[in-house]
């Protein structure tokens, strides 16, 4: 008879499984280099703000950009449908729970205005700021060309789950290989969060991979359809692509980990893991200077069908430069995430973000627990 | 002296246990198909309603046909104790919590009259639908005849424990080869969570095996007996029994996984964890259509003695349609079931679901813990 | 340089990690054989009453005794050191919460009166019932004798942890090799949690050993000492050393797992893991023949210097005979735990309990959380 | 193709995740020896204060030596800064909890007055007390000389993160082997919590070395950086580093496992998995003698542009006497650690520290677990 074959599962692990363990020699925090390379562009330091209605319009990703950061604008949200996306964004933060959803499947039906999008891209190079615009692999050769010519820095091609082959009757799958040659800016993809997938998109000449299906706070595809990798596992996944594209052809290819940060400790953690970057929606929402007034979504949010994602509330608390640079008197690691990455590394005895990569990690889901059961007595525990 | 020996335990995982890799390659989900053979019957879409009496009628099971899936009609319930079960239905769902297991104690120990069992196939058979009808095992023998002749296309056998060899001094055991044998229809059995006893079942020639001890909502075998597996790694461990089955035969006995799922993710888990379909009760009870008033249990709930179930209330919601294919404002999962296969699908870059077996898994609690966080803040956080 | 040692840990597990696997035949429930055979004494079922003052009174053991179980009476508690001990019992069922422990420590602080011994188990026994009592190892050696003359059937000699050695200079330890032989009735000893520590006391020619340290209710030695082993491990260690031990001398001495137990699964859970027989306290406390008032403690509660126990409230529910055999419309695993041992080794093919030690288990953790999250909607949902 | 590499992690444990298996020989806890030697200093109990404001005082330094422990100073904080300290440490208790980090922040930037350095030493020594007194590492050659002429027993140089090498262009770092060799009194530093890390300062000469990153009730690191490792794996890898360093040298130097106490239970598996001695900060913020009126904070939470830390209330409950020795009515473990610590190593058959730290240990999640299930019925369950 046959012998039995069970099918096998390797164990993932998520921000709040792992802890960073401090090294043999430490590092004065002032002294760390935090800047992140996307081709010909350099940005000061490793944060990309998503591109996310809620998030980033023109006026945050000038801002960001100022900052030293990056803010991705999505070319395929209210910002290119709505001559007036903000008055299209104050109707979907007024308006009730139950009712959102469906609001906004009716608000993403409008077509989108092709005028819009050089008009976005050239209102944010006019201001001096590096410009990234994202579209979906669906519309990217439609768009790709205008993109260019409108003056953008960065391409960025992102889907919830994004391949080098796509099997489809109704149009023709995008070529990442064919696309890096024709547009003359860096192209960064994703998402993907395998070895494999990862590898594969590198090959096709890309200058940077987004990393991480489903950890985000605004998406539901872990409820919808079961799909997501925790993102450490991820990002020591794709981190491990990287190094054998890199040791195979020279050629050194930032990834991105995009999605389901809270805090300070979720990015130094990622970039310990081994990432170049992070993207960040949740945490820039709460800027004072982001157009979604407290809320954000993703762009599965709005799906007509099966939509897999929620509006999440986050509010609204200080300026962009205090939650990027502090000073600050939060101590939930909320504010000043380029001052925790600088003091994590510091503590890692590391100075630059690659050397970061080796800082020994530890699977520590108690650290969480012991800290916790404070928490549990009672708000006016912990004073 | 003699050395130590001891017992070893295997580690086993349910829905919330794991999650579901995108694959290197995507598909249009449309493009995907998701049928499911039992014997000679084919179904659309591989989703089956439990045999439980707050879930399927006569009038649920033939919606549930005309839309594709099947919805099996239990034959020892209140729909063969009672000449009007509408009324009895009833007034379990209006019994308060403390009182209900004790009428519905009463209310099961009411004869099963015979004709009942012909009168209700033959009105699902007369509006065109497919028929599946379950009996206990117990039963069996005694009721088979009457199923086949009027008119029924599948018989399911079920009970919470289904093995091929019985011990019993009261009665003389089911011998499941003979049963194949004698009635000219698909015959599906179970339930079952191990290698070997799925494997011994298939040997008895049935067309089919329900996976699934203890994960059901509405079933406390887990409280009571301490008994039960995982839904993912009983799925698993009887996928695996199919696989040496067909290997060693070449005939493919497709495996239901039954219980235990809450939203389109855990079935979407199920299958790509080896299930060829499943089967849901607390989904379908939520349906408009439902008999059960927004309530269901399961037919242990009832036992004089030692009752191991409870009445589960879920409310009641949209149109089973809905439920089944969308569209949907709802983001959580529990709505458009078969888009969300179809979609998980794609993204593992599986065109059928014998494909989507073969699709990568990892162990993932944290995925869980991650999306928790932002609703522990509370209703009003998750906007 | 010297290679770093690291500890080492092994992964131990409780009833809640754990589940039973079904097996490849079925039994009938009613076929079964579930007695316990201590020294010269059978007992009809599995099942022992702990030797606690909220739980087993003369009265409690003569019931037990006819129910086919067990009940032990502490001779070192409240029955011993007062005329009138339900006097006693009702105050410490009266105290507030915050001066219980304060109250104990000085109603245990009461001298033993020896008439007592007698007089508690001589009314046991002209009940016509088995009569088990329990005495403390430091103390084991001045009563043992009153105990036999007064005609007790079993000696149980019980301390949080009993060794075979205990290293004292203010008293010469009890020596098990000689009680055993000077006592001519079987003698009970623990607890122990460990395979090295369960053989030695079998080595000592005793009938039975209690495997147990931490994991009751009432017990905060976890808290307070950081010293227990979850059950199943305890069971399964100690039951290997009884293999061990049966193998080496052909003797067979039962292990009895004290403590932890919440519901008929938990006690399924610890016979399959190898337990001859189980230990309860909570479950019993709530009987409405028990002496506590539906409040129940440890022996450790009232330590005068350093307290290990909490007063447990558990409420008064229904009379012992339907906590152990039922019928009931309770479905949460709190009654009929005889019914529940019957069904659970009628899954698992077993009709001893040395056959169910056989049966397969499976580590589960989420099990649990499938089923709590339909109770984590709230008590309403769960009808 | 080069093979892909993947960041290994190792799993590590906090209190909550272990359990202590009782030994094969018990011991009379009174008979045991719990005395912590560091460099000529020899401490009745392994117990030591931590060097927060809130909890470490003059008044409590002495009463800790006068009670056989160790509370130690911190010279950078309020007592240093202010001549009436008292009067800051009130105004920090009735700060609203909004406001608190950032008036410390404000009190924290008052300079360090020289002249209480001597005075607050003093002091203490006055008394007759030993005296133990912190400094970080960037202040420890200035304020080293002054520390011994003042007269003080033991220096602690601790930080977060402590190594032996610090890269920075801003000052000279401190070499730790130096200043072993210019104070004449025993130097204990920390902290830290890697094998490596520990081992490289043991061999610069230090007399003790501080475990622990990121556990503390008041410490935030691990929300903040990320960095950090649980208590239980930190101290086994350090007592590994210890144990290999005196196998290397003949030299034997005590471990003090720092933070994350919550009961006595936490304290013996500490001692168990290694160390000679333990810190601890809420347990003692908790005595009426403690100088924090209920609140303690570590030295990280005044922090002006990044705070690591939250002020913790933990009200103000007994005499540090009976938290340290008893007697108690209190069963949670929160009281009389060194009878705590005695017992535990009476069941374990340890006679000293160092045997005890042969205790057996499990991984044991599932006791917290069942436990907890009764607590979580809510406050009236447990009586």
């Amino acid at each position: 008879m046959t012998a039995p074959k069970f099918k096998q599962m390797k164990q993932a692990y998520g921000f709040d499984d792992v802890a960073i363990v401090p090294g043999d020699i430490t590092v004065n925090p002032e002294q760390t280099d935090v800047s992140l390379q996307l081709g010909n562009i350099t940005l000061d330091i490793p944060i990309v703000a998503s591109a996310m209605d809620g998030v980033t319009d023109v006026n945050f990703a000038i801002l960001m950009s100022k900052l030293g950061g990056l803010a991705v604008l999505h070319l395929e949200g209210v910002q290119t449908r709505y001559d007036n996306p903000a008055e299209v964004l104050n109707e979907i933060a007024n308006s009730p729970n139950e009712k959102v959803t469906a609001l906004m499947q009716k608000i993403y039906s409008a077509p989108i205005k092709e005028n819009l999008i050089g008009e976005r891209i050239r209102a944010i190079k006019k201001a001096g700021a590096v410009c990234a615009a994202t579209v979906m692999p669906t519309n990217t050769k439609k768009y790709a060309q205008l993109i260019v010519e409108a003056g953008a820095d960065l391409l960025f091609v992102q889907s919830t789950v994004t391949t080098t082959r796509h099997v489809s009757k109704s149009y023709e799958g995008l070529v990442f290989s064919k696309l890096v040659k024709s547009v003359p800016i860096p192209v960064v993809v994703g998402n993907c969060v395998s070895y494999s997938a990862c590898l594969d998109l590198m090959k096709e000449g890309v200058s940077g991979v987004l990393v991480g299906v489903g950890p985000g706070a605004a998406c539901t595809s872990r409820e919808v359809l079961g799909v997501g990798v925790p993102q450490i596992t991820a990002t020591i996944d794709c981190a491990a692509a990287r190094n054998t594209y890199l040791k195979d052809t020279g050629r050194y290819v930032p990834i991105i980990t995009d999605g389901g940060f809270k805090k300070g400790g979720d990015v130094c953690k990622a970039i310990a893991a081994g990432a170049d970057g992070v993207m960040l929606g949740s945490t820039f929402a709460q800027a004072i200077e982001s157009p979604g007034h407290g809320y954000h979504w993703g762009m599965s949010t709005p799906n007509p069908v099966l939509p897999r994602g929620t509006r999440i509330k986050v509010g609204t608390s200080v300026p962009l430069q205090q939650i990027l640079f502090g000073p600050t008197s939060v101590t939930n690691g909320t504010q000043n995430f380029v001052g925790a990455i600088r003091t994590a590394m510091g503590f890692c005895g590391a100075s630059t973000i690659r050397e970061m990569h080796n800082a020994e990690m530890v699977i520590a889901p108690s650290i969480t627990t012991e800290g916790k059961s404070w928490q549990l007595s009672g708000p006016n525990t912990r004073a």
